[in-house]
């Protein structure tokens, strides 16, 4: 009994060490993000450009082209500094694919903003796309992909799979 | 002199092996994802099947959530087939950043198509991110994400990057 008790704790304790050499876990992953989006929702961009590598790519729907490195996010990201406001996100099934120094967090979101007659209105919808990679023991973002979820487009903007692509 | 020649020839046919065994270059995953990118073109969604791994996730603008795993993929891809015509492509500024056995491609795509008069006509213009992994000596795709660009909200719908996400 002594004897399987004694295996547990070495299993715990092996599992627990390499697990802390590894630095990662998809819960840790998926924690980063919502921390970060915690923050921007606070009105401020700090929390991604503080995990943000210097190599990042960066795609939304506001850029005419990818934006590259982290001093092109600055640029862009600081001047949004107390002008964002969301009240709520739902990060709907995020899910980790990682290998190696490489884990790609992907997850849809559904953003919240309370109205002045404090009901809660749907704000947007998104397809996101978080490239984690581990340089030393720290997990950064080298890429973000945020899009809208079937963007209301304008008559005779519309497009299917088939024609576009 | 002999001598010198040696290093250089052993050195080159290192790195040649080196570069067989690596299996990985920048202009390989842009090749494999142009050679896809044709195929789509000609109606032929076969291309991106074929390198596909099991677990691939994926967003394009049409779906109300990410589609997960190849059989979703075929559901959805393979009753396109011979519905898609895209006559040329631009691939802009293609980028790899690669670690370990994970690389991922970020391009802006131009898509054109001709018209019954001859010109040719832009047809979309994408955000593209794809996410490669080796498994064995085969890169597949694990990720994709397709957005457009600025695309043409319905009045009302316009966001901006502050009030959104």
């Amino acid at each position: 009994m002594t004897k399987v008790l004694s295996m547990l704790l070495l299993s715990a304790v092996l599992f627990i060490s390499f697990g802390e050499w590894d630095n990662y876990s998809p819960e840790k992953i998926i924690g980063m993000e919502k921390a970060a989006l915690d923050r921007w929702g606070k009105g401020d961009p700090g929390g991604y450009l503080d995990i943000m590598d210097t190599d990042i790519t960066y795609f939304d729907p506001f850029q005419e082209r990818r934006l590259d490195g982290l001093t092109a996010m600055k640029e862009f990201l600081k001047p949004l500094t107390g002008k964002i406001k969301v009240d709520r996100f739902d990060m709907l099934n995020p899910k980790v694919q990682r290998d190696g120094n490489m884990a790609l967090l992907t997850f849809n979101l559904l953003s919240y903003v309370k109205q002045s007659d404090g009901t809660e209105k749907l704000a947007a919808r998104w397809n996101s796309s978080e490239v984690y990679r581990k340089s030393g023991a720290q997990w950064k973002i080298i890429h973000s992909h945020w899009s809208l979820i079937k963007p209301t487009l304008a008559a005779g903007a519309e497009k299917t799979p088939a024609e576009s692509r």
